[in-house]
């Protein structure tokens, strides 16, 4: 990696890249301040009428499916092809696959539309959509056979896309070489949409960088920080997540530097 | 009772029961969150091509009509329906109830479908359910004549379910008996949402205990103690709820123990 | 101006109007919070089959096309005929209007009811609905040419309406009269949904006051004032919002007084 976590991080507020997100109803919200809080410029819409224009002021797209429809995946596939088209990032959360059939078929018509550039999950989602046995328990992680590296770098061939799975250590690949971010706190699993934030943020990143791989982990290394520096006064999930947006919006480079933990697998 | 509140949130925190929403736009992160700090795994899905499936890996519906829309309603059913065959309780929130003639038929019918085992509403929005004279204002509590204790038994005797009415002193009944949880604090009535978390607080304890007025009361008594205690550091409403929040996930027996108020009418 | 920001703030709290609101995915829990800070009664319902039964227990409603739907602003025009009828004062926040030509049109329709009795946005927004030439970049503001104050007061003047225009300075305007709100702090440029919880609190003042310039104006110098005392304390954006939803439910006639900057352009 050529460039340092906080080289994208200070882009980002430079830039305040717009990201298009397509996202769940209950952390809309913080998918929204947590793009604000690095510095970038969020919109939320979903609309089947306007998405395709909100993508033409956008820098990146994100997509999560925590609450889908029908109809919000027609508009993810609408903004997702006008970003292709465009030659913009798009991001696909697949939150919650494995949970049901609906989730699992969306999904997959999300990815075969070809227009997706990084798929993100957790373990057992990662899993499902990769064609691997896996449950799911909710949203939350389950366990997963096999070499989980593996697993992912061969999604991220078949599919060319950047894989990013989330966990105690996040795992980023192009199917080629795979990073680890060993950033994070376990306050994390206790609050409700850090793995939809960790996608806003790396949706953020992916509009500054065209290397996505790079793009991606730099991305998780400056939320991962953030969290470890918000767990340090926090009593309890809700005053962490206050603090965790609070972090993100003062990081400096200094503590990024020291603390930001990439390697190479 | 034969069991202490602190038993069963420690069995909500050993399980982590899944509890499936379908909530309103308003509270519905609070709602995940809530659920999320003493332990349980919230699951927020909606489409009506989904909800069966997601029941399944369900232990606990809740239902919130706080922004109904027909499909929404209809996605209720559907789920308290598979639900009911799959024996799990299902939790109606009656949030609003009284303030429109839609709010009022579709509460109506969601009671007739036979599927909810918990009906929780304030003292107007239970008044209106039972068929009683009351005034609502908004979400708000309105005043209702005549004996309150008496109206709820009254309707889960009618219903064969349990009802709950929130306010400054909860009442929980099954028709027979009848308890009181004095536990609460009137921060709660300046925060949005704290109806709505109640309820899923309720819902995450029905998953582990089947017999539901102990649930409730249970769970009612932890909501409310650690209300009492955000209350005692807060400045405001929005500190009072994320303190809420932690001090759910932080709550110990020995407090619980302390400061429960439950007790027979 | 004849009646202070205080005595408009102290008439919310006393009569705690009920605030309906027709609004977006993102902020609305924000929104409610923010009115029930100020001691006032929020209800969101959309269902377009109890939109105008809601509007017969309200005092104003507040309409945001954020995340807007057709069937959205379909809800939206029957409430705001329902609240014509009853000579509701209508709040419309054109947020992200010139972002793409679907909320441009709808931004439109909405106004060319006759229905709306404040528009509210920012400055790029009130630019594009009222056909200047305009940039908007997502929900940020962009620049406009020419003089802003001029711009809104002839829109006042076309639509017959009171125009809010939101920025570093506050400009409230009936066509005739313009004032200003120095009140404020950047720290609000930082947090998502800043705009949408002012148009709330204007909502609220026009509730219970019928000037509808001065309900705007006062409103405005007290949340800006909110927003001041929340920044003395805070480390981020996060914490400011707490803080500033805190500060609102505590502020005193005093501390109002004292700090307002309300005068006449």
């Amino acid at each position: 990696m050529t460039a340092a976590p906080y080289d994208l991080l200070d882009r980002v507020r430079r830039q305040k890249p717009v990201v298009h997100h397509i996202t769940n109803w209950v952390s809309i919200y913080d998918c929204a301040q947590v793009v604000k809080s690095i510095g970038g410029s969020p919109v939320m819409a979903h609309a089947r009428e306007e998405v395709a224009d909100m993508v033409q002021i956008a820098s990146a797209v994100v997509l999560n499916i925590g609450t889908l429809t029908e109809g919000l995946v027609e508009s993810m596939k609408i903004a997702s092809a006008a970003a292709r088209k465009r030659g913009l990032p798009v991001l696909l959360d697949v939150c919650g696959a494995g949970a049901t059939s609906f989730r699992n078929q969306k999904s997959f018509e999300l990815l075969d539309s070809g227009t997706i550039s990084i798929i993100k999950g957790n373990v057992s989602e990662i899993a499902r959509v990769s064609g691997a046995s896996a449950r799911t328990k909710g949203v939350d992680a389950g366990e997963v056979e096999g070499d989980l590296a593996h697993l992912a770098e061969k999604l991220a061939r078949e599919r060319a896309v950047t894989v990013v799975v989330t966990g105690q250590v996040d795992l980023v690949t192009d199917g080629g070489t795979t990073w680890r971010v060993a950033n994070g706190h376990s306050m994390m699993t206790h609050v409700v949409g850090t793995g939809c934030m960790a996608a806003s943020v790396i949706g953020a990143f992916a509009a500054v960088e065209p290397a996505l791989p790079l793009a991606a982990a730099s991305a998780l290394a400056c939320y991962g920080v953030a969290a470890e520096l918000a767990a340090e006064t926090s009593a309890g999930p809700a005053t962490f997540k206050a603090r965790l947006l609070d972090a993100l919006y003062a990081l400096d480079a200094g503590t990024l530097a020291r603390r930001q933990k990439i390697s190479v697998v």
